[in-house]
Order: C-alpha cells, then structure tokens, then sequence
C-alpha cells in the first residue's frame, strides 16, 4: 500500500494535481471503492503518519501532503479496512491516563483560586485528545472539510457494532459543531438559473418528495417557487440543508397540487402564504448539529423582504410515524381509537358488528378510492392524527420526529390535512394524511420557550377541538 | 445603561438597521469611545444577559439580538468598565470547581476502557468554561469575529495589571486559533487596482517601514512589486498579515533603493530575485496565532508559478535588538566585541588609546556620515550583527524576534548588509544593518526541523566566517 | 388598441414593473401571440409614435416608453398585423425622393475637393432612412437587442411574399452586423457547472445532433468535452452560436461514438486531437452576420491555452446535401457515378446486369445492413463523396454549405468517414457519410487566401488520390 | 520605420505579448512620444496595410495584427507624422468620385419604387468611405476602441490647421456615436471603496473643481456623498463623464463648504436636497456625443430608490463666462449695466461720480474682501449675473455653455449665489458666483422640450424678479 501511495504521489508531482486529486478522492462518494484491506505494514505506516502530524513535523507541505496520503488511502478501503483505522485512532490517539491523573491530581493539590485556574487549563490540556489536531489538519485540504464530514458518517455507521467509536463519535461533533456554526454558513437561493452541478444535488438529495425528473425540478424552481440552501465556504458545491417553498394565496392542503408539472406558475407578488412543503438534509456526517431551524427562520425573514404581501409561513408535512404507530394500535385492538359517535357509521361501512373490526377492514383495502369508507374514515383517521401528533409522547416530546422539529422551532400545530399525499409512501408513512405546521412569528419565541422547558405542544384552535372530542 | 440600550435597540427596529448597527459597534476602533463606567444596575443587565446565552432561551433571534447589546455597551465603556466585564468573565463564568470535582471523582471510579472513555467525556465537559459558548455566539453579529479579535487585544492589555485574565485569553487563544486556522484564511494578491479602503489599510498598518503617502504605496505596488495579505472570510475587509515583495535582479542589499518612488519599474518577468522587504501582522488580537509562516510559503508557490525565472527568495529584514544590545554591551565595556586584529585601526580613527572607549566614541558620533569611522566600524559591527543574530540565544533559541521568525520557517541566515536603513529607526534599532534570510525551497522543510528540534542556526557560508573569524 | 396600451402602461407605473414588462415581451418567443391585426386607429397610433421618436421630442424617458410600447403592440400582433407596421416602415419611413434629388443636385454642382467631400456628407445623410433611428432606439430596452434580432427574422420570413422588405433587411443586416461586430461578442465557455436557463437553451438550439435529454447533454459537457458559444453583453442569456467540441486522441471517424453516453470519459490532458462535432446557429435573425467562422479560430487558440498536447484541430462534419445531390445523379442515371473498376462487384452485389441500375437497386434497401452491399458501395460512395464536396461548384464554390463554411475559415478537406452517422436523419442527408474538416493552424491563413481569391479547394493527399481515381 | 516593427512583431510573437503590447502602446497618452516622422517608405507601407485591410486578405488574426502595427505606429510619431496618415486617409480612403457618379445616374434612370429602393442602397454604398471598415477594425484590439477615441481627439485638434480632415470627425462621430450609444454604456457608482487605479483618473479627469489630495478625493466619496459615471464596456477602467453629488439638507449655497475636508459626514438617509456640484468629460474624442443629460437622469432614478426622502435635485454650477463677458461690458463702459437704484451706493462706495466708472473701481480692488464694496456690488452683479444667464443668447440660446447644457436636459435657472466660490479660478470666471440648476421632475420633460422648440428659458420666481427690476 505504502509503495503504491508513494509512486502515485510522485506521478501527483510531475504534473495535473487536480485531476489526479480529483481520482483519488473519488469525488464525494462515501462508499468503499474496493475491497482493499490493511496488511500490517500499512498499519505501521498508518501509524506513523498520525504520529508525524501529531509531532508537527516538516511544516505545512508535509503535513497537507501526509494528510492527503490518508484521505487517499481510507477512501479506497472496504468496511474493514476503515474500522481498522478508526481502531487505531480510538485507541490509540485519546488521551494518555497517565496525564490525566497527574492533571487530575495537580487540580486536587491547589490551594487558590489562579493555581486552580491553572490546573484546569493543565488538566483540560491532559483530557485533549491526540487525534484532535489530526482531524483539524484535514482542513488544510481542498476537500478536507468534506472529507471530515464522510468520516463522521462513517464512524455513525459503525457504531453499532464499534459502540467504542462513541469516543471519536463525541469529538468529531465538537469539531464539526464548531466549523459548522450558524456563523459560518452562508444562506443561498437556488434557482432554475443555478448550475447543473448543484441543481442535480437536489435530485439526488430531496428526501420527502423524490424530484423525478428535471422537469419536476423545474416546475419547483417556477417563478411562484422558491428554493434556499445553507452552504459552507468551505463546501461550496455542496447544499447542507435545503427547504422548498411554494407561494400560494391559501394554505396548501394537498402535496399533489404543489407538485403539479401542468398547474400555471402564479404572480408571486400577490401570494399571502409561503409554504415549506419540503425540507432535507443532506450530509449524515452532520447529524445533530442543528442547522433546520435556523433555515425556516432566515427563508422567512428573506422572503418577507423580497414579498410584503405574505402573511402565512407554514408548512405542508409529512407525518412519517402516524402510519406504523396507527397499525399497531390497530393489530392490538386498541378501542379507544374510536369515538362512541363513529361506531355506527364505521360499523355500516365496514358491514361488521365492532367497531374495531370495521376499522380495520376499511383500513384493509383501498380504503381511499372507497367512497363509502372515506366518508366513515375521515373524522375517526383525522382525530387519530391529531392525537398522535399532539399526544403520543416519548421522554415527554411527541413521537413523531417531525412534529418535534417544528414544535422545537417554534411552530404550531395548525390543520390535519386528508389527503393530502396519495402516493404509495404518503399512504404507508401517513395514511394520505399531511399536517401544516404555522409559524406564526409573533409567537415563535414564546412557543419555543415553552416548548423547550415545559414540552409543551402548541395547537390551534381547530387542532384543539379534535383533540377535545368527547368518546 | 439598560434603559439606553433597549432605547436604540428601538429605534434600531423601527428601521436603518445597518447604518445605527455601524453607529453602535463604533466602526472598529478598540480604543473606549467614552469614559462610561458600569453602574450596580448595568452589571445585573449584563450578568443576566450573559445567563441568557448560556441558558439559549428564546432563540436564534434573540440570542443576536442580546449578544449584540453586549458588543454595543461593551464598545462604548472606559477601560475600567471594560475590566469590570472581564472581571465577570473570569470569575463567574469559568468551571464550576464542584462540577470538576465530581467529574474527577467519577473517572478515578472507572473500572474499564469504555467506561474511562465516558468519564473523560464528563470531566472535559466539567471543565469547559461556561463563558465559551458566549464567545462563540459573537460568530453570529457580521462584525462579531473583529469584535472578539479586538476583545483578546483588550484582553493581552489589561492582563498586565491583572494577571488572572489569563484564563480567558487561553480560551479566546484556542478558538481564535481555530476560527483562524490557516485552512479557513484566503490568501489574496493586493494592487494597485485593489479597493481605496484596503489600501488605506496597508497605509495605517505597515509596521516595518512606515508608508508616507499613497505616492509611496503605489510605488510598493507598481509592475515589479507584488504584495500579498491573508484575509479571514468573516473579516473580508482586514488584512491579518502581509507581505510586500520587491522582484529584482540581485538579492538586495539596501532598503532605501527599493523604496526609491523615483527608480523605474523593472520588467518583473525578468526578474530572477524576490525581496520580502516588509511583513506586518495587523491583528493584535491574534497573537501567537501563527499564520505567518504560512504566508511566505503561499507566496513563494503564487510567485514562482507566475514568474518561472525567480531563483531566489529571500528576505531584506530589520534586526530590531541589535541596537539595544549593542549598548549594552559598549556601556558594559565587553572588550569581547573587537577582535583584535581591529584594535589600532579603531584607536586610530578614535583617536584614543584603547579599542572599547575608541568603540564607544566612534559610535556616539555620526558615524555613518564620517568615512573614517565608517571604514573603521563596518568590519566590527558586520561581526557584531552575526554574533548576534547566531548566537546570542534566549532559551536556546536567538534573541532576535525576526531571527526567531525566519529560522523557524525554514530559512537561513544569507548576508549581512552594511548601511542598509539609515533611517533614524534602522539606525536606531540595527545600526542601519539589515539582513538577508534566505528561503531555498530544497532546504526548508530540513532547515525548519533542524532548528525545531535542536534549536540549530543555519547560515551561510559567509556568515559562517563572520563568526570563525578569530580575536 | 391604443386605449388598452395605455391602460397598461398605466398598470405598469403602478408597480410591478419587471413581471408586466416579461408578460408583455412575451419571453422571447418570435411567433405571434394572438390574431390581433391592426385597426385604423391603431394604424394611425403607430404612424405617430415612430414620427415622434424620429423628432425626439421629450427626451430620453419619452423614446424608451415610446419604443416599449411599439415592441409590446408588435409582440402581440398576427402574421397580417406584423406586415403592415413592416410596410409602414419600408413605404413611409424611407429616404425623401425630393431630398436625394437635391442631395444629388449639390454633389453634381461642386466645383472642387472640399465642396464635395460637403456635399457627399449632404447625399449620405439624405440617403440614410428615417427608420433607423427607430431601430436604433430599441436598445435602450433591456430586451431591445433582441427583439431588433427577432424582428429581422421576421423580415426575412415575410421578404418571401413582400420582396420589398429587402430595404429593411439591408439596414437591419447593416446596424446588426455593427452591433454584433466580433470585437463586442465574448466567448464564453458552457459548462456543466452553468446555468440551468442557459444549458436547455443548447438543448432547444441544438442543430446538428439533437440533445435528447438532460443526460446527453451532460455527456457533451464532461471533463473529456468542451462547449463555447459567443454571446452579446446586451443578450447576456442566449448563445448567439456554439460549438460541441471533444478532445479524444485520433481524429473521430464515427458521431455515435461521441454521443455514446455510456462511453467512459478520457483523461482530457492527455487528448491529441481536438475534435468540433456540433456548431449550430440560434438566431435567424443573425443570418449572414458572419460569427462562425471566428469562434472556430478563438476556441482553437483557447483549446491551445489549456491543453498543450493537443497537435489536431478537426470537425466531424454532416454533409447536408449529398444525399439529394446523389439522389438527383442516380434518378438521371448518370453513369459517371461509378468507375469502371467498381462495375463488376456493383453488378453483383445488385444481382443485376447494368452498374447504375445495380446502384440503384443497392441503394433501394437497407444498404448499411446488408453486408454485401455495403462492401460494394463503400469505394463507389466515398469517391463520389469527395467529388461531391470538392468539384460539384455553384458560382465557382462548392455547392456543400458546410464545405464552404470550413473552407471559407482556411480549413481543408482531411478524410471522408463511411457508415460514421447512421440516424435517420444522418442516412437521409448525407448515406451515413461525415467528413473530418481540418484547422491546421499553420495553414489557415493560406488556405483562406487560396479559397477567398481563387476558390481553391484544399484537400489531403487522401482525399486528392479519390478525386484521381480513374474511370 | 516598417523593418522596426517587423522587428518587434517577431519579438511579440516569441512571447511576452501582452507587456510589449502594453509598451507599444504607451498606455493611453494621446500626445506624440517622440519626434519621428514617416518616411516615403514608411508611407508605403502604412497605404499597403489600408489597402489590405480593405480587402480582407489573411482573414481575423492578420487583420488583428495589421491594425495593430497601425495602432503602434501611430502612438510613436510626432505630430507631422501623425498629420500624413489622416492626410492619406482624408484624400485616398474616401469615396470614389466616379463610383459616386455612376451611382448617381443608376438613381435617376430608375423608374418605380422597388428599382429606387435598390437604387438607394447602391448610391449609399458608393458614398460609404473605404476608411470606414478600416476604423471599424479597431474593435478587435483590447485597446482599439479608445484608441479610435483618442485618434479623433487628434483629428479635432489638427482640424484647425487641416479643414478637410472635417470628412473623417464626420465619419468618426457617426461611428463613435453608435458605439457610445447611451443603450451600451453602464452606469457604475463610484466609492472609495473603487480601485485605486480608477480613483486616480477621477484625480487627473476632475475638470470644474480641481481634486487636491486623496485626502480630497475622499472627502468626496465620503457617506453623504455619491459620485457616479458612465463606462463603456471595452473601456471598463476609463469613466466617460463623471459627476460629484452631495446629499444635504438645503440646497447648497457654497461650494467650500461641500468641499471642506473637516466638515463632519452628514446622515444620508436623512438628507432632502442633491446637490450635482461637478460633471467632467474626459475623453475629448467623444465631443458632441450626448451622454451627460442622460447621466443626470440616471443619477437622479437611482438617488431616488436609494434614498427616498430626497426631494429636491439641483447643481452648484459655475458660470464659466460672466467673468469675460462683463469684463467686455465694463471696458464697453455700457451703461445699462447699471439699475437707477444703484447709482448713488455704487458711487459712494466707489468714492466716484459716475456709477459705471464706480463699478470699474470697485471691480478692480480685491472688493470680496472690501465690505463696502461687496454691499455695493452684490445686488448689482447678482441682476448681471441673472441677465447673462437668461437673456445674453447667441443663436437664440444662452451663450453660457453651462446653462445650455442644463436647459436642454431640461432642468431650470433655480437660484444664484453670492460669494459662493472664491477661489481664484471662481473669481475670475464667474466674479464668485454660482447658480443652482433645478431639476424639478414632473417639470423636466415639458421645460426640454419648451427649450428644445423655442429656446424657452424657464427660470425660478426669484430669478424672474432679478429680471424684472426697472432700471
């Protein structure tokens, strides 16, 4: 390995450094090239290259070119191969116990307050890991910051069966957390006037409405669209996190309408309501480091100055756990599902006695093409909505991953939406079921406050009837 | 102070935005703009603000919109209202030394690998200052980097008469250290064509020799200069270092050559020498953050792809302490500083008897006007300049500032250049001597690991027998 | 009409300025949006706003909303509405007889140099058309440049049923060829990385191989592939002419080999030849205004700039009008088609007893699938081939648009490729044959003089050893 | 002369193109580098180049290269030199008499419209100049079309001397004219936030109030000031015509106020009145090629969106020809100078009997410093001072060139000023006054035109009263 990474970085001096850089890395992909295992001497040399960067030694040149040999060399290993290196570096490269009890004692043997203050420094010092400057050092690379990000996904994908790469897991965070800062990011719009480049990232990328074509995108980018991406100076090409917006007159209650290649664009100088109806991450090396919200908040600050008329920012959500959590209750039986006022109806729709029976019958077949049992079914599903949304509870939050996001952003609860997405995973996910989620922004601040302390779950007025309705 | 604050802040709302905010942060001066000192009030405002970041109630929105408040109070109060915030920093927003204490408890208790692993977690996070998280927040105001910069200049000032800021300065040390990390600045050519406002930068910064007028710069500027700075993405408009570079014929021996508004523009293509004739960090703020290294380099790749025949790069350099130790010396009577082969021609030109008081004559006089002195010293104190440079040493390493720099770069010390700056400063502060280090791209990868680990001074061959010569 | 213009100008001061005026323009789009034709009023409407811009009356502010209102009236008339504004502009807004006649009057009287260099000026201004100045108000609109273009390529559409229109065409050939000099055009590589809007106008202007689909384009813009166009600064989003160029290393002999999606990408530095597959004209309004020929040249000295190992410059040309000219000589039965050596095989192959018939039976079928008839009509085909491009002549020049197209730039005639574009399209125009066209940069120039001055036809020794092939 | 620059031709080509370009051309200077003159060879050579040129032999790349022998031949003659060539150009490169002729008869013999029409454009392509395609060739240069600009500053400048060269300015006009169309020119906003290389051409252009310093010239381009110009796009670093404005809240009464570099910056967005207190021309080829009230306008629509409290838009102009004008006067001794209710103050203060001799005797002394005199003088200079403006007219306009150009874009004699530039220029031309211009916008389209028809002068109540006073 180590011959072969020395011979390519001769043939990388003699000449078209880009494009040799460009092969190696391999573009972005995260994924093994080949099935390239480490032999002990490439261990040795693996080694011995963190080392060297960790001595300093040699300068900058040597310490890019040091670094660059690792990007090289883990993007062309299988699974095993980097679980080997992530060993070395969870064992190897932490902090030395010996240090640490010596800080630690230092820190116990101080009698003021400025020896404390520097014992904690001392001690502090001896908790750093080693391999801390090693993954700084990456971003002395064109593409290191990237880089840094794939590892992080790759040390989340390991973890279930390397739990000790919680270690590296914790710092990787830290620093990403830390390059990654609102700060630091930059807001951009995309648009149909936007490279290909990056306009095909969003194909790649959206994750609650498949885009299917570039005709699709195309309608998305209309001039009653609009599209806003957070990007890193350091990741230029890459959007970390984009919403989709329509401009609407009314609150939109149907996915398909949106999406609609055929519809004509509207005047989107008249449009009262922006709707989020679709927002995805992109990086899964950035997981937790909370960027979503702050992107709602800066699309309708921008938005509110380039269209005085809008008066709406809500959402078009997805309800992507009502699905599962309603089956269950559904195979257990649950009758408590059912309001006493629905018996009937459900009964006759459903030609059975229980009104649990019926409820799963109707649910069995294609219930949505059914007259009959979307008559029956809609008050009984929209009120099973509103309670897992605004009810269902785990550790004191909602269940729903969704709901949380946009309760913890401030938003409300505003209108359960029936059929709302009819494609075959809106059926499954959510029963055709979508919720609008409100920013109302004169109560942003107060409904996160209330929410972050108390979890409390802020609905609207109609939310809350749904709620209320008596068994 | 709080009424006031929240005063503007509505007036701030109520429209012009930017020009209040430019009003309010003072532009970037960091000298207190009055004599305001905090009232009991004001430090129950600002202790409660701080507590809020800390806490992150509220958001985003308001997280800026109080770390805001702090940088405009912050702005706007004396020196000793400054310290009185510094003093809140340092002794109420550091570690809680209870935290630590179970922090440490629980690592002695550990009993494993893994469970060692999560007590280190505990203990560093026991030991991180709550105040970090509000230094990180400055990251969301557009002049917040600057902001923190110039706190950490507040910060180096005021440790002199209280020594316990150190604390802080360690922190704000590391995460400038990061935010500036040399990965993160761009390297950018300044021109003539380069904005009025940059320039005028340059003009106030050079810190080497002084710049008299914007004739003047245009001169350092003009077809066979170049000048180059690095520039943070956060601070576009601040050079944090740079570098002005002459491209000539023959490494240069003279300063007052190359600033000559009058000598013509040589044709850079032909050049086959590159004079760094002048580096100047501008950011007190970020001292000991070493990004100057880091520029030669970059500048040295830049320059030898532009101009393919440069062979030389080196540097025409100020030896800032020769001076002052030279005095020393003479006042001390060291007869070690003539060898003696000098003695009769200085007792001549002295007109006394022994060489130390025909030194100290010659030296109190205008030497460097009087051929007979000058003939008579330039052999002893070209002596004296590498006796100094090489091996006067401080802690192993040379006493020289600028020594120190350039060795720990790489380079090596060239020549020695008589009567180089007669300017009442150059002759002041290096007995109008300046020296030339010498960047040989093959040697100073070798050059640089030799004086870091041994602490070893390179020179040239000349040098070498400046220093051999025998008493 | 007039009433409606000015309702809606009157909207337009209201507010909304941009999106009315994109309604009103109507895109770019040349073909009539509705049946509109022009009442009397409407006509006297148009009389009096070209007799006030001709007067400029009311400055600059007046002639913009003037002219805006002449090209929002054109872009919503009919064919019949069209024609009768061209017919006010060729009967009423041409140079005044009486004028011209005194022009002429004064020239005729002048006694010596300076009285008729007078009176030259005097007849050139009496000559120049009211109407121009009209025209040259339009680019003071944003779009205006192009809507003048659009507007020629109506003229040159109704110039069929209206001959007299050729007085316009000559003045707006004349003020476009000004404005679209070479040295106001800005070459302007196409990319993948560029914008969307621009890329599907390549799909939709695309004249030679129609781009399929988003994928096929991207396969025209990968690293091994490059894509120039000339654009106007006043037409900033269309690409006035574009050449698809791929860089392989032998002279392409085949354009679904290049077309070839699934084809991996070559490594572009190491690429010898240069190969132009695609040029294609966007604006028929430009046609005769001649830019062809300078993007070849500016796009090779660009190719040469970045890619140092390129030694070959050549097209993969169609041959347009072989097919028919074949179609025509085979319908004629003109038996010095085929030379007396190819007799034997043709007749058999045709299973016939007469050459031309033989060649008219092979030619009947499938041809390229058949085996035997391909063997037997390769040699026959490509010598007529070459003997169609270089000696069939109309007025002393090749009959072959292309041919004259290359020739007419210095190129010369390299090699002619057999079954090299087997589309429909491809078989119908040119029996599947294309033609490598080589820019030998050496002899250019020359070749250009020889074509330019004597009409020659440059060829290779390849190419001349078919046209010498004996009967 | 030919064999030098063929000479330097091969030097060009072995490299370095773009310096020896830059020296060939000796930056922009318009004025003769040296002393040399055209021998009968070089003539020669110079009508060769024309002729080929003209015939467009070798295609793009020669022609490039011929216009830029041309080009560089040109830059280095001497006046005589220069002279020879437009000579050659005047007397060889117009129309040909005979085809003129010939033309001439072809459009009388025609007999209907359609045969007129093409007879038209044969006559007008008789008449067209050969020269014409050779200036149009300039365009391919990088520095062509200013080169053309200054060519025709010399064609102004030794029309004096040579008449006939009144053939080619016509020429030249045209086509300058049509390059500089206002459609093709930029508006830019000029801040010191500008290049340097561009600020200091605003240093050397300044044509009314003289840019002492940088010091000065920031000052200027302070926050309550704007400074806006016109660029060409292949002129991109030379503003065309540039103007000063400063935002205040009267209208301004002084320039020394608005140029006191100590006068602290007011706050823009609060200001009412703008001020146009300087517009320069610098290019003196472009002679009647009206840009400047389009500048105005321009200026005034973007002042408007950026500060919307603006309310009034008027200059502080000078009166470049009231100093001679009543220097004539006063010689004249006309006594109508002088109103009745004058007499008796003007003679007391002048300690004289008669008023027009007490009139020369104060306008004689230093009377701005005289108090005396300064209360005798101001009413009687400020009604002269009206009645230059407004009545003194030649060919039925104003004879100041100032006030025509103001009026004909349509603004209005506003208000005039005593003691409002004492600088010794201020004195001398307009005896220290200045006159505010008004551009009232809802006025400006009627007043052009009521100018424009009937050479109407419209002034302010005020002035009108200065008018009207009975002797």
């Amino acid at each position: 390995m180590e011959e072969e990474l020395i011979a390519s970085e001769k043939a990388r001096r003699r000449g078209g450094v880009r494009m040799l850089w460009h092969w190696l890395t391999g573009g972005n992909r995260t994924k093994p090239q080949d099935q390239a295992k480490l032999s002990p001497s490439d261990l040795r040399f693996v080694r011995t290259v963190f080392r060297e960067i960790i001595a300093g030694s040699g300068g900058e040149v040597s310490a890019r070119r040091r670094i660059e040999l690792i990007t090289r060399l883990y993007r062309k290993l299988s699974g095993e191969g980097r679980t080997s290196i992530l060993e070395i570096l969870t064992n190897e490269f932490g902090p030395d116990e010996r240090m640490v009890k010596r800080g630690i004692q230092a820190y116990l043997d101080t009698a003021n307050d400025a020896a404390r203050r520097r014992a904690e420094a001392g001690l502090r010092q001896a908790l750093a890991s080693p391999r801390i400057p090693i993954f700084k050092k990456f971003n002395l690379l064109p593409d290191g910051v990237k880089f840094l990000v794939d590892l992080r996904a790759d040390v989340l994908h390991f973890m279930r069966s390397h739990p000790e790469f919680a270690a590296i897991d914790d710092e990787l965070f830290d620093l990403l957390s830390s390059w990654f800062d609102i700060g630091n990011l930059d807001l951009r719009r995309i648009s149909w006037n936007s490279p290909a480049t990056l306009l095909e990232k969003l194909i790649s990328y959206e994750a609650v409405h498949e885009i299917r074509s570039w005709n699709d995108l195309r309608n998305r980018l209309d001039s009653d669209r609009r599209c806003y991406a957070f990007f890193h100076p350091r990741m230029p090409e890459e959007p970390l996190i984009f919403v989709e917006i329509a401009l609407v007159h009314e609150m939109a209650d149907n996915i398909h309408h949106l999406l609609d290649e055929e519809a004509p664009a509207l005047e989107p100088r008249d449009a009262q309501v922006a709707i989020f109806y679709s927002i995805s991450n992109t990086q899964v090396g950035l997981r937790g480091v909370a960027i979503g919200g702050f992107l709602i908040k800066r699309v309708v600050e921008q938005l509110m100055v380039d269209f005085p008329k809008l008066k709406t920012f809500a959402t078009l959500s997805p309800i992507p756990g009502f699905g599962k959590w309603l089956d269950e209750r559904v195979r257990a039986g649950d009758d408590r599902l059912i309001v006493k006022a629905d018996h009937a109806k459900l009964c006759a729709a459903g030609k059975v006695q229980e009104p649990t029976e019926a409820f799963r019958v109707l649910m069995s077949g294609e219930w949505q093409k059914d007259t009959g049992a979307s008559v029956a079914l809609q008050p009984v599903l929209t009120r099973l909505v509103a309670r897992y949304l605004a009810l269902e509870k785990d550790k004191d939050r909602p269940v729903d991953p969704v709901t949380r996001f946009h309760l913890g952003n401030g938003a409300r609860i505003e209108r359960i939406n029936w059929l709302a997405d009819i494609s075959p995973r809106g059926l499954k996910q959510g029963a055709g079921f979508m919720v609008n989620y409100l920013y109302n922004l004169s109560d942003i601040e107060e409904n996160h406050e209330a929410y972050a302390r108390e979890g409390r779950v802020i609905v609207s007025s109609s939310v809350k009837r749904l709620l209320q309705t008596p068994s």
